[in-house]
């Protein structure tokens, strides 16, 4: 066969530079602000263990057998009482169905939602992992330009007004990449604009719970009940290795998640669901969240603080409020893929921006993760970088 | 909107009705032969645990941290010489692809070669999972009729002239639900004609360790190196709730593979995998899987004696060698819908044969699972089976 025997959609997909990335940052010499890593010195190993023991103590095996495809039902109540519990949400179990992940959330919502070439709204810059799942289903992207409040609202409203758009996607606290969070005053703005177009949003929400200052936002839930999806994670929080997240959607449209669901991998990790819920509720949660917002937040501080100290002056970049990201905007005459050749070479990585878009762009911007390493390496990886932009800068 | 807001994909995938019928049977009165449920009293429970402890106390965080796209290079290694081992295949770990469970292993190889009205061939009957997996790509089903030896070499001679077959689904080892297996002659001619075609075949094989009599047949790929894509799943021999399988295929595939992947669920939990790896590396599997044989054996000649005893005489059964299920054929005037109703009145379920085939057929058919039921319920579902049969064809 001279043409290629696989589905068109391959060509779309874009492999993950940022997983390519990591595989170079296994070298433990790199200090790395590439990954999206949460910091392991915070996994609740001994609890897990604990929670493992108990279970299979307890479960008589059912722990390893098959289980329902919406997940363990314990495990979505808890998520429920949750959303009631840090959001004020009125969710229903049934309003939950748990994934193999929040990356799995994305791609069932591309399985159920989209046909080649129907319109989807993006952030620009948007979550690499939700181009990568929503490329599969081969759509047509709208990125709308992210600005620190959060979208820009009438670029918005122009798409909205022009396409027939399946689901706008928005990472609505601090964003992956840029670190921007949605004022109130637009999440409010945005619902009502989303409402009078019946557009469903999809409000991928990991970070959240990682907010070092600040009042907590609403979510577009409280103004627009049955427009919206929200996508959680226990990643952020607890550990990703136990790839469990969840989708929270009507009821009608969670029938039809559940059918993608079945087709894709039958249900989410008996083992792992009933370990986590078992964790869950036999520890003080919100507890372990403060030690981990407390240990970020200096992180986050640290890299801002030796940012101010080593980058050149015209080095714009976020103040995140929470999450684990932050962005740099570099000056017109310095190309992020340029920084990475060189910083590599100095043994630091970090994510040049291009990934981020689906259009070109983000060629003069990088990704700083700063939950992945302490607070001297952060101090020596920023004071590296600086010193390459500079030198980069001067042979301009 | 007036119109479906969902992708049509969504008009394709059946509900797993097998999935709908295990709800109904959650009720513990009742006797099922409708799963296919491995039985529990076999899972390694006090082993899981030693192993999960060990696991965390060891791996520092990294059983609990992000891991690769691949899957954990030690269970990749295991798989590849356990293929040596247990079939004397040569196999490179860089040809494994560890996935959650071998559902999503049918759900990637979708994703990766089937564009709408693609063709593939299936078997027919086929097994439901497949269909499901599939159908989410909206193919063209093309099923080739199964005999007691296998494939209709003839018919599928023809589909493969006729058409550009993306590739050939088969359960080549007690097939699910049939629960026939190839002959070994039958094996070569059909690895001759799918060479000739340049046919990629995918050997769907997660029961040929349960086997309980007779020599073990060669895979595909004894004969066609490049165009054979094997399917494995722990499922089956260990414990289906840690929702470990895997893909094993020539490198430019898993290459491919490894890109849906990511775009699906980043990579396979990492927790499950280590502790599996753990399980396999420290106990002694074959002779775990030897307990677990000798018990299906024995339910499986239990229910074929039952089946002899009970129901009318000109109802037609397979006699699997291995694996889960039988399948029956009723004469002409009785339904397995029919059937099923009463049944389940009488607190008895099984499968009825139409899911099982995606173009009509299977209204005479019933799959039955003998591994998650014990000898005396399995003699007491069937003895209720068969009264209901007498009383039925009776009532004609």
């Amino acid at each position: 066969m001279t043409d290629s025997p696989y589905a068109s959609r391959m060509n779309s997909i874009p492999k993950s530079f940022i997983r390519e990335i990591l595989k170079v940052t296994e070298d433990p010499q790199i200090i790395s602000f590439a990954g999206g890593l949460p910091n392991p010195r915070f996994f609740p190993v001994r609890q897990i263990a604990q929670a493992t023991a108990d279970v299979l103590a307890q479960s008589n095996g059912a722990a390893l057998q098959y289980g329902r495809s919406e997940g363990y039902t314990p495990l979505r109540d808890y998520v429920a009482q949750r959303y009631r519990h840090t959001k004020g949400l009125d969710v229903s179990p049934d309003e939950v169905l748990i994934t193999s992940g929040s990356q799995q959330a994305l791609d069932l919502l591309g399985k159920v939602f989209i046909d080649r070439n129907d319109t989807i709204a993006i952030e620009r810059p948007a979550y690499l992992g939700a181009i990568q799942a929503f490329s599969a289903y081969e759509p047509q992207f709208c990125p709308v330009p992210l600005a620190e409040d959060g979208i820009d609202l009438d670029r918005l409203a122009a798409v909205l007004d022009e396409h027939r758009v399946k689901f706008f996607h928005t990472v609505i606290n601090f964003q992956n990449p840029s670190g921007i969070s949605y004022a109130s005053e637009k999440r409010a703005t945005l619902a009502e604009l989303l409402r009078r177009h019946e557009t469903i949003v999809v409000e991928d929400d990991p970070y959240s719970d990682l907010r070092f200052e600040g009042i907590p936002k609403p979510s577009l839930r409280t103004w627009l009940n049955r427009q919206v999806v929200l996508l959680g994670s226990f990643s952020k929080i607890v550990a990703p290795g136990l790839r469990l997240g969840w989708i929270c959607a009507p009821r009608p449209l969670i029938d039809k998640l559940v059918v993608a669901k079945q087709a894709s991998d039958l249900h989410t990790n008996s083992f792992s669901q009933r370990v986590l819920h078992r964790y869950l509720t036999t520890n003080d949660v919100d507890s372990h969240i403060a030690t981990i917002v407390a240990a970020y937040r200096s992180q986050r501080d640290a890299m801002l603080m030796a940012i101010e100290a080593h980058f050149p002056p015209d080095i714009a970049f976020t103040h995140p409020q929470g999450g684990m990201f932050l962005w740099v905007t570099l000056p017109e005459q310095l190309s992020a893929m340029e920084l990475f050749e060189h910083a590599v070479g100095k043994r630091v990585a970090f994510v040049p921006g291009t990934p981020f878009f689906v259009d070109g762009g983000g060629t003069h911007n990088l990704r700083l993760n700063f939950s992945n390493a302490d607070e001297d390496m952060i101090e020596e990886g920023i004071r590296r970088l600086g010193q390459i932009m500079r030198e980069l800068l001067q042979a301009k």
